[in-house]
């Protein structure tokens, strides 16, 4: 009965890796191909003598930066104008947060995994898909690479940055600050959901019929994100982002709500990497047998 | 004659497959390299004790949970404001619906076979791609997921979830219920017919030059049928998204019109899987000789 | 000097296929994995005793149905509204237009080709990718799928439909019938190109680099020439959905611009079937020596 | 420690050429499946007398036409409305330049490499991607297209064409040339750092994972520059595109900017290709070892 079925289709994935409950340890016959990398350490010395190490630091500097400067940008360019039919519209600031997220993981992904968001390097992390030095040099790199892109945004015209908010994200009037938590904590959910889902090097190896062009459903889960929680809290779901901006704006109603833009990103993927880590993955029950 | 041509491409799909009327059965010759799988039993006792089939399970829950949350948040987003073009509009909308199925599609592909919606369950059970068993369970699952999305949409602003029709389906006024069963018919038969197209088994075998992409076309037919019928029926194709804004709204005028959203769907689902497996895969003809 | 050069990254195509001017039909060398197949007869008597030549005739019907009334729909519920905000916009037809054409020549393109449009058969014949008899089936079964198409939409609201110009094409106040012919003849040129670009089975053969999504170009294709042509003729490009529009509407301010859509179209794609095979193919050049 | 790792997963990419620093050019293992190609000659003779030289520069001629066609054709159609919402609005000019770009550069890629801008064609001669002689008669050839592209426009409807600023680029009021400069050389960045990182050969040989899909980042990058810089200079990042409608528009105010649009393009093109050879690729060190 085991190993024979190949039926993996899209539409009918019905048998693979079946796994006799409680026996999944033991089914090595679904995972012929695949062997579980080992959880990366804590601390990797010989990171800090590499170059791609810094490397991948700069590289995700430059891809914050430019996320930031294209995206506050477009947020500028409809925020000044009364009426929004002529300018792109909010699903014109949709895309710009999700397409830019679409080309810089394309560009990034094969030089420093394309991260771009401490959130997604924070879940990455808890599923010890990266050293703790390293995430820590991400996220420091990242923040600064935010500051930087709205930085510039600021520069070209000061006034217009300053009386239209500045991109900050703040919980939208006629909601509670605890609506717009859980609207980070779903958000963020999706989004590194996805990245678990579209990267996941097991399905990788098994599905091979699933196309690997992981960064168009990743720009998109941020794309739709921003769809449904701009007219809540603006949508963060990136705290570099959400920094960056409340940074170079850096006015009293951008800083109070400012916490919700860290805690619920990193709770939202916490839950997607126990998610994908217990559920899809179902790692906790293979170590123990 | 047979057997040379290997004319697959796009523009000039010319001989392959080439099957003298009447003696399909018989042409082994351009069907080398694929073999028909056997229909699935209807209950196929060994599932029940597999990890995969409740994680397949879980993950239609989660899925359709997310589905409902972003596209009702999104809905809802747009509907509160009385100047639309200062949301992400109606076009916004139809992102959202598709947009969410290409990205869930592709994350849970490898899982469920990434349904996310009854009407395609059904449509796949239909041509017995799956078990009942597994039918049944994953429309309970999709149910459950679709009421907690929208539940969550509730909670999050109870007035303008309940002041603005909550995403519940109706036939606009003006159209007949004819008209909207209708709707729901040929917009499901969009969809179905595009899973079906999209990740038939035997096409990816002969005509590897398809790219098997299928995520991307699925979510594109939901858009589309979105961006048609919005005005008409505020687009179910769906049940379980239906009945989760349904329970959920649970106003009398959204129960009125329900029905509508599970036999047209059926209906459409239905029509696409005879459609592909009696034209297209010609499957009776051949089981006949 | 010939031969061993394999530089074909996107970026920096230099040498590849370097021909000697005058001398290209010698160059074997790089040719060597790819054989021209030889032109379609213009009548092939085989094929109509094949199943496989009224399948992809079927397909061409249902598909063009299909395109016709998700489109034609959504171009009604635009129109019936006065604030072009409350619904998916011109924009959202333009969408509706190239994303349906992405999904139907994803779903057909194994088995008819994929044409869904006369404009695209009468180029891919020129070609001799076809035969003179499977084009006039192709081109018959279009028109037919796309009258009955139209005729649905009509059915749905036959007052909104005929109020609201039906989705006929005519060419707008403001703009000379010149303008109206060159709008398709150009657009019709966008989109055949495209065809024969993205499905170059010379191409295929030998930049393997280059990814065979083909239906993704031509959907945009035909969206973008939607963005830029709604304005003149509310574009065409495509006879069958013009006849269709037309014979349902069957309005006497319709059928005084009708030739355009058939003359442009065709003139079009003649165009892009020259300039793909006598430039970019060079095939004059090689047969004569 | 070294050679065995293959950890290129996109959320991971933890080790893969690690480079010990200083030393990067022994380091041969990482390298393995990969050989720098050697820098393209200033003068290649022998390109003149090869078919596909002038091939190339017959195809950057037609997609320059009718990139120019396309988006001018688009701008003018929202800029003769008062209502931008009866449009396809700035989001659909937007749009247009982007899936203009990813639809041709899909086309030309493999005929010409699909520059289809003059600050591309500059970024990859200053990678020695390609000759002087090529990336001359690459330029010519592009701004000719783009001549016509913007003439046939004109042509169309002088009065809308003369009476909507022809398309022609200048920095928006209340923006000092000094932002508008610096908006194009960000926004050009952004575009060349695209194109380099999706077509660098280095990264095809080693991350086969990474799909080979460049023209959709590519195309969305423009995409994405234009949402964000059209309210600041109507986004030019195309000496060719600025050229051929300032030459066609030929009015003062549009010439008085027009070194804005050169300057712009080409110092961002040469920051993009300095940032991908000394930091991404690291070439100066290896070269020195």
């Amino acid at each position: 009965m085991e190993g024979k079925e190949e039926d993996v289709r899209l539409g009918a994935n019905k048998f693979s890796e079946r796994q006799p409950i409680g026996t999944a340890a033991q089914g090595a016959g679904d995972d012929k191909d695949y062997k579980e990398p080992p959880p990366a350490p804590l601390f990797e010395p010989g990171e800090l003598k590499s170059w791609s190490f810094y490397r991948a630091g700069i590289a995700e500097f430059v891809a914050t930066f430019l996320f930031l400067y294209i995206t506050i940008l477009t947020v500028m360019g409809v925020s000044k104008s009364t009426s929004k039919c002529a300018t792109v519209g909010i699903q014109g600031i949709a895309w710009s947060f999700g397409g830019m997220i679409f080309a810089l993981v394309y560009c990034t992904a094969g030089i420093s995994g394309g991260h771009i968001n401490p959130a997604v390097t924070f879940g990455l992390f808890l599923a010890r898909k990266l050293s703790l030095t390293r995430a820590i040099f991400y996220i420091v790199m990242q923040c600064l690479g935010a500051i930087c892109g709205a930085g510039v945004v600021k520069g070209f015209q000061q006034g217009l940055y300053m009386g239209n908010g500045g991109g900050a994200n703040v919980v939208a009037p006629g909601y509670t600050k605890g609506s717009g938590l859980g609207a980070e904590i779903i958000g963020t959910f999706v989004l590194v959901y996805t990245v678990f889902s579209a990267t996941d090097a097991k399905r990788n190896a098994r599905d091979s019929h699933v196309p690997i062009l992981a960064p168009l459903p990743i720009g998109f889960a941020v794309f739709l994100v921003h769809l449904a929680t701009i007219p809540i809290t603006g949508t963060g779901i990136n705290p570099a982002r959400s920094l960056g901006a409340a940074i170079i704006y850096n006015r009293e109603h951008a800083w109070s709500h400012h916490w919700i833009f860290w805690v619920g990103p990193f709770i939202g993927a916490a839950l997607a990497a126990i998610y994908h880590q217990v559920i899809i993955r179902a790692i906790p029950f293979k170590s123990r047998s």
